[in-house]
């Protein structure tokens, strides 16, 4: 039942969220899968997923589900990555971890294939898949920064229940339901389903993505800080976040205010920079109201740029509304991305007959 | 039927979302009302309001309804007040204009009374109430600027749509069933109903509200940026804002950068700071996930103020989150304390009897 070229690809977490969006982008870009095993949590086990129109049973992960297999995608909570990633490279896979448990390992390699796929070549087995709202955010200003230099970033963000699993997906259309209706609402997923309370979605902006740390930032917002340094080599560039949840279905927005080195450039420029730039699609035209919009960005890999101003005080400094669909380039898309890097730069090798 | 001692008030734009919340203001404050006039455009004229117990028909608003008028709070957009309010003033009325036809205008105060309560001392019968969004900023920043200084602010708002007015309200909730039961949506109101577009609102966050200026910022944008200079006087005040509207019905959020003067303070002098200023209601403790909601705002005419972070970057630089009800403190609930302004500083002399 396998193909005699290509690699085997095992994904764990499949049922979720972001596990479905990676199997989507592994047939739409006709990745060269040799064999898959669909690997979950015991409550998911036993799930029926078809693949490229055959059908696969969800097996439970264990660490023996990753002999042979040469690429791992993982994405079903840190708690897992964290006990079996070091299990599959033993066994000879490379993992690329949607999680949030290795990024910041100084071994890890933190990957936006635009930005940083050299780093690539210095893996020892795990690969790290940047959290969502960097991911968009960093392939954005990454032509600014080769441009004209990069020196403080300042975000709000906009973003997607979908980032929160399928649950907190589940909870927002029940409530907004029960809200129209005027009936009464009780909140148990969101804003973070491990924490204390829990705060209506629908109708509503919410600032707390993830739990507090003891600055009195979100770890969603620390991510953002650290990632982004991280990803783009340079531990000197300001970053401020501030992360919000709000009830849309997909697509993260962003409004993000950067300064740069040197002289101050046009919105043209500005414009003509990021037209360049390695997956960035340009929505960008006041007079006929083109911006990027999380609806219209839903189901597409690209990252949206648009409202892109000068700054009115500062002759170098400037505003931009970023849009990714979350699950896609802000997850599964640049997972798999990451996989064909690894291909691309021969550091994965084919599986081989059995 | 009319009070021996009092003020005889006119409402123009009854009907309203703002209207609506100026008479329960009115009514709530107890505000010294002799006797009431509620004026509409010829379209809602006709229809009844109860104010205290009384049934008032409305009546289409024109130049002769302001006769024996002392206040006349006006609410029913900006072409309306650009042709009525000066001839209510003319008539001997104050104008309290909550539309944006006259606040820049250099011989009309724009007033939010816990910052520049003085300023209406030098009214020439006009009086502007701010944007919404610019008033629960200012009434925020202006306790900081006046212990720190105050030298630059970047603000990301999440705004509601009851800021569009009873269409825009009825659009999100129609279009929220219609996204929910997987029907067809053509939005027609939102994001600006006097635009060529309109997108959907329902489960989006939209980056545009009002119209688009020749430099790429918003109406909105502008009206925050030069709005809070003047009401600051503070011309040399560096503003940016990022002006979105989300799928909330009441209750504008806000994100929001600023740089102080001098040294840097800890996040607990900024919270003693916010909690000593007039209008501010501090929910800041992220040990129990305190923070400001827009759900929980409306119906209160407090500015909420919470997730107080220090920069990471910048010793003197913070952020926070601040929330309002947009039809109270940024509308209604304003023009009312303007009202009651003029009182206690002897501006408008009682009604007469005739």
């Amino acid at each position: 039942m396998t193909e005699h070229t290509g690699y085997n690809v095992a994904v764990v977490g499949a049922t979720g969220a972001v596990g479905q969006q990676m199997l989507k982008t592994l047939e739409e870009k006709d990745f060269p899968v040799r064999s898959l095993k669909l690997l979950s949590s015991p409550r998911s086990a036993g799930k029926e997923i078809v693949f490229k129109g055959k059908t696969y049973t969800v097996e439970e992960a264990a660490p023996e589900q990753f002999e042979g297999m040469q690429i791992a995608l993982f994405s079903a909570g840190g708690s897992i990555s964290k006990k079996l990633a070091p299990e599959a490279v033993k066994r000879g896979a490379i993992v690329i971890d949607n999680t949030s448990a290795f990024r910041m390992d100084e071994n890890v390699p933190l990957v936006v294939p635009e930005v940083n796929e050299e780093d690539l070549k210095g893996h020892n087995g795990i690969i790290a898949n940047p959290n969502c709202s960097t991911i968009q955010m960093v392939v954005a200003l990454e032509p600014i920064k080769k441009a004209l230099g990069l020196k403080k970033v300042i975000v709000s963000t906009y973003q997607a229940v979908s980032g929160a699993g399928l649950d907190a997906i589940e909870e927002m259309r029940e409530q907004s339901k029960d809200v129209l209706e005027g009936k009464e609402i009780d909140p148990k997923v969101l804003p973070v389903s491990g924490d204390k309370k829990h705060y209506q979605i629908a109708f509503n902006a919410v600032p707390q993505i993830d739990l507090f740390e003891e600055n009195g930032y979100t770890f969603e917002e620390m991510k953002m800080i650290n990632e982004t340094k991280k990803i783009m080599h340079d531990d000197a560039l300001e970053v401020a976040a501030t992360c919000v949840r709000l009830p849309v279905e997909t697509g993260h927005s962003e409004s993000v205010y950067i300064e740069t080195d040197g002289e101050g450039k046009s919105v043209k420029e500005i414009q003509a920079i990021l037209s360049e730039g390695a997956g960035i699609t340009l929505q960008d035209d006041p007079s006929t109201q083109t911006y990027p919009l999380a609806t219209t960005s839903v189901g597409l890999p690209d990252v949206f740029v648009g409202r892109i101003r000068k700054d009115l005080d500062k002759n170098n400094a400037y505003h931009m509304w970023i849009v990714s669909d979350n699950l896609l380039k802000g997850a599964a898309y640049n997972s798999v991305q990451i996989a064909e890097s690894l291909i691309k730069l021969g550091i994965v090798k084919e599986g081989q007959s059995s």
